[in-house]
């Protein structure tokens, strides 16, 4: 059988001319929102060229076992509440093991360079002078709210997207002047990433601010996956929502007219997965 | 050698208990934005299983002879100026391959549903009883970025992002006050997609409506592909370039501080690439 995906392999780091010791590589690759079947061909190559995965914690493990059970992973995720890995540390470690002549891949969930703090590692590690690549990844901006029957951008409901997280350098909340930017002046369809427990915060301050109670909003928790869990509603009536104590965080939140789309574009069905191999993998019909 | 993708697999549509034919399904299926690498898995398996593709004119086309020699492929580009193909005749085409039982694959540049009208055919399709699954794709959005040197957020420069097309239903350009939400509202980070000939416009109109001059900018065109070309300037001079007129059209935009990123993320190096097999593959340094 020939290896269609032999083109797009990442070439391993090489020995010096000399013979002197190979210096090591790393490549940024974006993970996908959970499904594994949306790693790209790329980011599959790169794991199983692997010696070291430092890897994040909304990975899918599923990932690891399937496409490098020869590499060492480190699981370098600082969630709310452990923050065992600090971004230096996970920066210093990422350093050595290039050192040291590994083939280094840094996993991220979605995207490394949308809110996955890519960038900061990738000008890190050239300070550092250590060679990068990034493999960016399907981010779960787009792909959650597609899973769930919500295009992000539709001309019959919205012609463009804002993309907000509620981690900062400096907290977790947004002052309220961006809160103003965002309910009156922002675009069409506002997708805010990392909404745990500030759910409800977030919609309080879009009605504060001025958007209609009417705008209506869905929360998305584990999207794209077997456990994918949504509640639909308006900015005036999700919070009172029973549903929403069931959602798993970090969740994902869209809010616009696009919502509405759900009604005709219903298409994943994750209770259905749990049947199927593999968890996350998309279900027929 | 095991084939690791099994399991993301799609099922082929299967004929009825009865032995009725089989009934057909549409794939919507992300193409990603242009390095062949950068196809997601399920992708690749469903153009592998593919009886039909419906094409557009952004996908590479080295993805076709890659991932399906098999299938009959159908190029719906709508270019502007050809406009061979209307949207309503290529959602009835494919409502037509799937009604015959066919595999169908609607291939789309980047996403399908950022932009992508993928939300508009899967209605079309769900109005007309057919089957389908959305398989999103690596986005331009952040990936043409990412190898141009640019992260498009980064807590270094930029907590939000905003993404804007042109091409609205009605028309290719933005009413005044849509430029002044975006000027004076706008998030951190402003990508503007299928800027064409109308990149000096938006230009004069961010520059209108009070953006400052010296924000940074960057124009890239046919990005992570190995005719990548960029130039990099601030919204006063810009226009001045005379780079602009080597770009191919249609071109990504990217405006904001986190631009200057570049200086330390520079990594991807098309030229070298042309040396390379299968075009649109990262080189290495």
């Amino acid at each position: 059988m020939v290896n269609r995906e032999e083109s797009v392999l990442p070439r391993p780091p090489s020995a010096g001319p000399g013979g002197e010791p190979r210096a090591g590589k790393v490549f940024l690759v974006g993970a996908g929102p959970g499904d594994v079947g949306l790693l790209t061909l790329k980011g599959a190559a790169c794991l199983r060229l692997a010696d070291t995965v430092l890897c994040d914690g909304l990975v899918n493990p599923e990932l690891l076992r399937k496409f490098c059970p020869q590499a060492e992973v480190i699981d370098v995720s600082h969630r709310k509440g452990s923050c065992r890995w600090t971004q230096e540390q996970i920066v210093d470690l990422t350093v050595e093991k290039a050192r040291a002549g590994r083939f280094v891949v840094r996993l991220k969930g979605g995207d490394p360079c949308l809110f996955g703090r890519g960038g900061e590692e990738a000008r890190a590690l050239r300070r550092a002078g250590i060679a990068f690549e990034i493999v960016p990844g399907v981010s779960s901006v787009t792909a959650v709210p597609a899973y769930a029957g919500i295009p992000v951008t539709d001309r019959d409901f919205s012609s463009s997207l804002g993309i907000y997280s509620l981690h900062r350098k400096n907290g977790f909340t947004l002052p309220d002047d961006e809160w103003k930017r965002i309910a009156r002046g922002g675009p069409d369809t506002l997708v805010f990433l990392m909404c745990g427990s500030a759910c409800t915060q977030v919609v309080g301050k879009l009605l504060e601010f001025g958007l209609a109670p009417a705008t209506p909003i869905a929360i998305v928790s584990e999207g794209t996956t077997d456990r994918q869990k949504r509640v639909v509603a308006t900015l005036d009536t999700i919070r009172s929502r029973r549903e929403m104590v069931e959602l798993a965080l970090p969740a994902l939140m869209v809010v616009g007219n696009v919502v509405r789309a759900i009604e005709e574009m219903d298409w994943f069905q994750p209770a259905a997965c749990a049947e199927s191999e593999g968890g996350g993998l998309s279900c027929r019909r």
